[in-house]
């Protein structure tokens, strides 16, 4: 009777419980530092994640290491940290072998140098392929790369889950196209896209890829090197866990190292650093795409979130992120779609990512009465609320009960806010960069 | 007897803890993490300053609030971090009114996107004026976009006190220049530019200045709107204490922001980031000049070092740091000229910003030997020990002690370490960033 999409008892709150205790990340979440007592459920790890302890250890151990060894510590590891956390991050998270990762600057920053590094390698060519539904930055860091250099943008529409799939690509592919930059987790619809298919359809074009992976590195498995994928870039805060405006990484694929050639030109990207020589010679190899100093307490809180995670395994994280999804979207169904709700996300969850969009008309508002419940999913324009999942710290209790609440101010079971827009406006949390 | 330069005996240690007693600033230095017992005397500070307590709380306090507040946490001022801490720093230290500076990025990537700025609004013109003993990251930059948009560089060379004077500048501008580009300290000598007079002349040309305030920031009067600075950039962790690798700031004179253009589209430059609308729209003045998402840890790092300089004050500061550079420059004097030192920074106060280069064929040797015996300066390529005199925590007893140490390698009174070049080239410690 209760049974929905194969779920038992899905509306029987200690079925919840029970899929909790039955969880085999279940402890992990005591890892992490506490919510504030008003928060019932956070919903928004895939666009700031929780803080595990070990990052405010971090923190604290930098403080003492930077008294106590001062201008020391930049030769005793700091110096080299964005490659080898960038290694560890690219091991465990990025199907990568060392020596393509770095971890440095900020996801626009590292698109800008990707891309501009990519079209450098496809010199004839004046075509871009971008993605319309994608997230702001990397359109706006395309159309800044295109007006400079002349080019065309070649936008995609999302089909009717919100991606892109390989045969949208293929029929725009042609002998002018330099590169194709898209999401492969899409930051609105969260549909995951088939990185293999489309970066083998581009190199068949003789055209490169560049993947932005922001939705994607940490809740399931990437695989740079098997896709043998030309460049890709990402945030690490958030199934990553780096903190609010932690620092990003970028890979370049080891074939394309000969050839390397970003266009911010800084101290850290040349082959000697110290030698403060009269011309900028570039490192050899993932060196050569850094350029100022690095951000040491950010890259130390990388390090520590990347260990989490790795602790934790990407397969039974993605494993949990599906069930989690799948929880989410039967709720929905059950709960959510008599009361106008539509589920905005892809339904097969091999075709899905970290989190589930859900449509209705008030979404701003409703995101806003939910945060004053102690709700926090995030609001996405124009109608979306975006439920994220984070495997490690977000239980299917967590999930029941929000949605219960959802339903609750649907249903007029619980009271609404009067419908000042004005209020509304302000008031849903805004998260960034996706 | 004693006398030297006008002090009276300098060769006296007593003399050295007499100026501490007296040092209005002298107590500032219990606001900072105590160093490691084996350091002797911290010369570094103008390359990387040390922690105040006040930053270690500020990182304790982000783990906790990120922790508690989560995603709101961007609705609660972390969003506006990057002009919030802009407009502190502006007020206390670059002498600037609101709304012209921001505090994000490296120094490398601030350099980039002002000088591709300024390049925009002077559209006719092809060359672009260069200190050839500029730091690197300076001079790459400029490398960069001079091959990207076909400009033509022009190198400065130093004076014989190791800067650029007027006159300098003056004989290459032309009709053609777009921008001059250089350092208010240069990182090398410590020689202090004439800011005023340089901006005047560029102006005169119908050119833009860029100035870099590295090594000048925190540590002596800037005056950025007085001079009617077109663009600044510089780092903050050298006199401002934020940290290996922290957030750089960047300062835009607000007559240009109607035509502001710089290149890193990223969605936080612009209008309205949640809207996530199609095309870029920049912000309005100053945030258009940002790109990604603010590093939250930094940027608090920031606003806690900028603290502790503006509750000081820059008069005091630079007042202390006149004094200690005299200081250094009469024991150098006295102890090592005859030891086969020279004194490689301006010896006029008036030019002189706030380290004292001491010029030596041994010095690379030197700094490893120094750094051994608990005594931190900094190594230049090739032959510069560079004394760094923070005014916040450096006292005059420290630089008597260090001094002391290096006339007594010079002299034989202290064993030296056999020559291996190899040795002598891994040990000295290495900055970054100048």
């Amino acid at each position: 009777m209760s049974d929905v999409n194969g779920f038992r008892d899905v509306l029987d709150r200690s079925a919840a419980l029970a899929r909790d205790r039955a969880d085999p990340l279940r402890d992990r979440v005591d890892l992490f530092l506490p919510t504030g007592p008003d928060v019932v459920a956070y919903l928004d790890g895939n666009s700031l994640g929780r803080p595990a302890a070990a990052v405010a250890d971090a923190w604290a151990g930098l403080a003492r290491d930077w008294a106590g060894r001062l201008i020391r510590g930049w030769d005793e590891g700091w110096m080299e940290l964005p490659g080898t956390v960038g290694d560890e991050l690219a091991a465990s998270v990025l199907g990568a072998a060392p020596g393509q990762t770095v971890v440095a600057d900020s996801t626009t920053v590292n698109l800008y140098k990707c891309l501009r590094a990519a079209l450098n390698l496809r010199p004839g060519r004046r075509r871009v392929v971008v993605d319309r539904d994608n997230f702001p930055t990397n359109r706006y860091v395309a159309q800044s790369l295109a007006r400079d250099l002349g080019l065309e943008l070649v936008w995609l529409a999302a089909d009717p889950d919100g991606g892109v799939r390989p045969e949208d690509v293929a029929g725009v592919l042609d002998d002018d196209t330099a590169v194709v930059t898209l999401s492969h987790v899409a930051y609105r619809s969260g549909f995951l896209a088939d990185m293999e298919a489309i970066t083998d359809l581009a190199h068949r074009a003789g055209a490169l890829v560049l993947w932005d992976l922001c939705h994607s590195a940490g809740v399931l498995p990437v695989e740079l090197d098997r896709c043998e994928v030309d460049f890709a870039a990402g945030c690490t805060y958030k199934f990553l866990g780096a903190g609010p405006g932690a620092p990003a990484f970028l890979y370049v694929h080891r074939r394309h190292h000969d050839r390397l050639d970003q266009p911010i030109w800084g101290w850290l990207g040349g082959a000697d650093p110290f030698q403060m020589g009269p011309d900028h010679r570039p490192a050899p190899g993932i060196r050569s795409m850094l350029s100022g100093t690095p951000p040491i307490a950010g890259l130390l809180a990388v390090r520590e979130g990347v260990r989490v995670v790795a602790d934790a395994g990407v397969p039974a994280i993605r494993a949990k992120s599906v069930a989690l999804g799948e929880w989410t979207v039967a709720l929905a169904d059950a709960w959510l779609a008599p009361l106008g709700v539509e589920v905005a996300s892809p339904r097969d969850p091999a075709r899905r990512g970290g989190h589930v969009s859900l449509r209705h008309p008030d979404a701003r508002r409703l995101c806003a009465e939910l945060a004053a419940a102690g709700v926090l999913p995030d609001f996405r324009t124009p109608d979306v609320v975006r439920v994220g999942l984070a495997p490690l710290t977000t239980s299917f209790t967590a999930v029941w009960d929000a949605l219960a609440v959802l339903r609750d101010l649907l249903s007029g079971a619980r009271p609404r806010a009067a419908a000042d827009p004005t209020a509304a406006d302000e008031a849903p949390p805004m998260a960034p960069n996706g």
